[in-house]
């Protein structure tokens, strides 16, 4: 592998990270434990990951002559999230460097438009589309949107084609004056869009797995989610679904990593819908969905995605209880660090408490609680106990059966 | 609590580590996933811990601005090992920064002697013993131990009062001749020295214990090592120990911990003799003995450090799965760093891997390797598997029983 020697020389594995949020503090806390180092790109040098990083970088995804440096720094690039300039990945690939997950994976991460091109090639269960053609003015998307409609019906559910996560660039629409409002919006801020029809959802699940570069595939067991306004707010294990469709779950989840030929973690959100399937959306990394693993499963998906891309065998992918609930903690109202909480979380039994270290703000993602344990509704009710202790607002929502939201 | 405003802010928990060895990096680890920020006073930037650590304070802790620098810097002053200035610890304190543990704690740790005085006066279970009058000559020293000997009979063990690990510092003597040439030679260096009969032992047992500020304890399963040559090699929980045995342990290391005053971890290291239990020695922070904690335990004892130390609540102690094996990784003599042979030692199934990131040498304890289940011999032999993959001779004298080697 080109400059492999140069980075790390022999026997001193550095993985080199695009980003700096929670997703590559964790990732760095698991290579710590196996004696590998990390160089991780940060945006500011308060990021979450700055303080466990091996090395930080001042710099983003956006500079060719920063991911330059740091690939040179390491011998393999991934990344915390996908908002990154493919071609600047491309290039690095190009030049030797080993770089997972690669362009083609990460375009159908970041453009749905693309990944519900290749899935429909591909025969994959997915909701009807339409992918708007790009440059359209305000009035032929909404026209465009309204013939889809015509064809699957209102509601309809529109789309940012990129950037958009955690419930932002969605846009669930009633009507076509819903519709011709949106567009407006959307194509003067020039977003590219294409539409969805409105999936009726009877639950949310999620398929993690991880892909090595020769292909070899495990998955953890698939996870019920319960989203609400787009945002996770808590994953359970197994969840309250049928194993039936559990399993159909991971064998779904399988044949998307080998179509999205994907190297190290890949999360794959599906939809209940009918009793059947669709897959929502995808990301080429660890993802939310997953954090359960850290304490819940053999291997976590931290170490998996490591492993993964370094091209070290994949670990065993069985839960280590037969329940796991890991809730999302969120800045409340009042706006405190769930840091000064943490005792009063500490003290709820079983409670594995992850903090970001994020500066807190109401709503903001700060970090997570997993309980794991016997008994599913007892280990969802000690991970919510902790995550309000920790100042998470609880949704007025989650009285409603999971799945409800969209 | 003098200085914690400055040193962290409201809400942002930092703990300070003196020494950044491996006991350092998990500790980082543990840090990181609670959010919790770190300072460590690293002797050299390549330190073990340097690659997570926090924050990276270059000195030592004979230095007392470079441990008033580290104290300045948050909440809680705690080590990484106890070869400190104790003098220097105890003018922190005295300042008002909080020192866990304590300077009185950290002398039984560092100073056999007092330990061995403090504990006769406590009446806690030990070998007979002597602490030599310091500045004695060698021959006065040889004749003393003869005269212990002439109580107790050979053999007898001579040890270093202070700065004795791994097996170093301590001497079995078989006859006068020996105890003549070694006292020369220890107390050419300036040791001082104290003697304690030799124990027959049939097991070697340690119990690990978290107590906090209050004095609440709590504490792990006792679980069997296997030292050789005075260095562990192996930990097995719970062993193959009977479990009235263990219980008694337990009870044993509670006491201990109460007459240490111990805040943070403290670890108790026991010897089996004649069905009763011996107290050896003592570390007040964690131990090699319970390195199984971090997947074998819902709380690891990295973890609850920190807690204890910052005076959060403790977490449960509770095994995750039956049996629990965990091996060290020496440098073997080849020199290779087993970095280099992560592959092989992941390919093994459940093998959680743990490098230290420390350069390699022949001998040098460089990772270890834990692998939890259902059946003791099936994960000490996987464990085994994983470390050898990664380097680690196994030595002749585990063909034999446990606990046969001093």
């Amino acid at each position: 592998m080109a400059n492999r020697s140069e980075a790390s020389g022999a026997g001193r594995p550095t993985v080199g990270i695009v980003g700096a949020g929670q997703l590559a503090r964790m990732s760095c806390e698991a290579a710590s434990a196996l004696g590998i180092s990390t160089v991780v790109l940060a945006e500011r040098a308060d990021d979450s990951a700055a303080e466990v990083a091996g090395r930080l970088l001042l710099g983003g995804p956006a500079s060719a002559a920063e991911m330059a440096a740091l690939a040179q720094a390491c011998d393999v690039v991934t990344f915390d999230h996908e908002q990154v300039d493919l071609s600047l990945v491309a290039d690095l690939e190009e030049k030797g460097h080993a770089v997972h997950p690669g362009p083609a994976t990460l375009e159908m991460a970041v453009d749905k438009g693309a990944m519900r091109r290749i899935f429909a090639e591909a025969g994959l269960p997915q909701p009807s589309f339409s992918v708007l053609e790009p440059g359209l003015g305000a009035q032929e998307a909404a026209r465009a949107v309204g013939r889809f409609a015509g064809e699957h019906g209102w509601p309809v559910v529109l789309k940012a084609a990129r950037g958009g996560y955690d419930g932002k660039g969605v846009w669930p629409l009633a009507d076509q004056q819903a519709a011709d409002e949106v567009c407006r919006e959307a194509r003067a801020a020039g977003i590219e869009l294409l539409v969805e029809e409105m999936v009726a959802i009877e639950a949310e699940l999620a398929v993690l797995l991880a892909r090595d570069p020769e292909g070899r595939v495990v998955a953890w067991p698939a996870v019920e989610t319960a989203q609400i306004d787009g945002v996770c707010r808590e994953v359970l294990v197994p969840g309250r679904l049928e194993e039936e469709i559990l399993d159909e779950a991971q064998r779904l989840g399988r044949r998307v990593a080998d179509v999205a030929g994907s190297v190290g973690v890949l999360a794959v959100e599906l939809f209940l819908s009918g009793g059947a399937l669709t897959v929502n959306e995808i990301a080429a990394r660890p993802h939310n969905s997953g954090h359960w693993t850290i304490e819940g499963a053999v291997t976590s998906q931290f170490e998996n995605h490591l492993r993964a891309v370094l091209g070290l065998p994949l670990g065993a992918t069985d839960p280590t209880a037969p329940a796991v609930a890991s809730v999302n903690v969120f800045g409340g109202p009042d706006g405190s660090d769930p840091r000064q909480h943490l005792g009063a979380a500490l003290a709820v039994p079983g409670a594995h408490v992850h903090l970001y270290a994020k500066a807190a703000r109401p709503g903001r993602k700060l970090g997570h609680v997993t309980v794991v344990g016997e008994d599913p509704v007892q280990v969802r009710h000690l991970a919510w106990q902790a995550a309000t202790a920790l100042g998470t607002p609880v949704p007025a929502e989650l009285s409603a059966p999971v799945g409800g939201g969209r």
